[in-house]
């Protein structure tokens, strides 16, 4: 389907609600282990997202709307959240993203978009134009790619415990398609 | 890890509030839509779910603790909640299973399961011998590859919607893993 404005801001505004369901007061055995060496446990993962709240989504899309194509967008450091989210709980991780996420749409719908302002045009350093529709849209799907992490990242660590069964978990097939 | 009854119990009890955070109340283009023909929408896999708590999990284990390997499991039937969810809301078969796995997960705890338990045999009728252990790891995991397949789904309705950035978004190339 065609992006949305609407559907866009309702799967964004339940993600947190969704990630303190399934991570909050889990034992730690399941949010604070990766799946394996240079990968992230759900953690980290949270981490990221709330990183993503403060510096990429809604900074782009004020990028876009004010500068256009004439300014480029600032790379998104992905690794940024190493150094945020150290001693912090993922308690605290999880608050952080509510509140920011509850902040960060406020300011999106404040903004009024037509769809002549969804049509409108940025720089992004390694993609080249992109729309302010697709930035939006990025953003829910965005989401998802890490809950789909998330959930492959706990599924590996009963990997060795289904024993045959594994043969019909797609989830414990799952490569990380690079993201 | 190993498996460990106090955290499948614990991730197993996690998921219907995680699927309500996530699935209540979005516009049904999230939930309704699926990957294409012969594939399943949010919709049709929370329906898998209830018929799964209801013919599967607690059911095999029962047979297990009672049987051993002197009886195989009933086939789970996987295209049951076609039959099952029709003229269902997606509302009803997330209070559906909210309220089955609360029940099961009572079952479950009343067994007050030992290790020796845990290590005891039953007959799959595909993978031949499996253990108890086996089956409630795979029951957590079960979850985590169908929360995993939501997220694909919906990911998957704003393929085209997020331009270039789909090359960045790992969800959008994964395949179902045969799942």
């Amino acid at each position: 389907m065609e992006h949305n404005l609407e559907y866009t801001i309702s799967l964004l505004s339940h993600t947190p609600d969704t990630l303190n369901a399934l991570l909050r007061n889990l034992p730690e055995e399941w949010t604070q282990r990766n799946e394996g060496e240079n990968t992230w446990s759900s953690f980290d993962v949270v981490g990221h997202l709330v990183h993503g709240e403060l510096t990429d989504w809604m900074p782009r899309a004020r990028m876009i709307l004010e500068h256009g194509e004439s300014r480029t967008f600032e790379p998104f450091d992905r690794f940024a959240q190493e150094r945020a989210s150290k001693g912090k709980t993922l308690g605290q991780l999880l608050d952080e993203f509510e509140s920011l996420r509850a902040e960060k749409l406020s300011e999106l719908k404040a903004l009024n978009l037509r769809s002549e302002d969804l049509a409108k045009r940025g720089r992004h350093p390694e993609l080249g134009i992109v729309t302010l529709s697709q930035l939006l849209a990025t953003w829910a799907v965005h989401d998802m790619t890490h809950l789909h992490q998330i959930s492959r990242i706990m599924a590996h660590q009963y990997r060795h415990a289904v024993g045959p069964w594994s043969a019909y978990l797609g989830v414990l097939r799952c490569s990380s398609h690079g993201s």
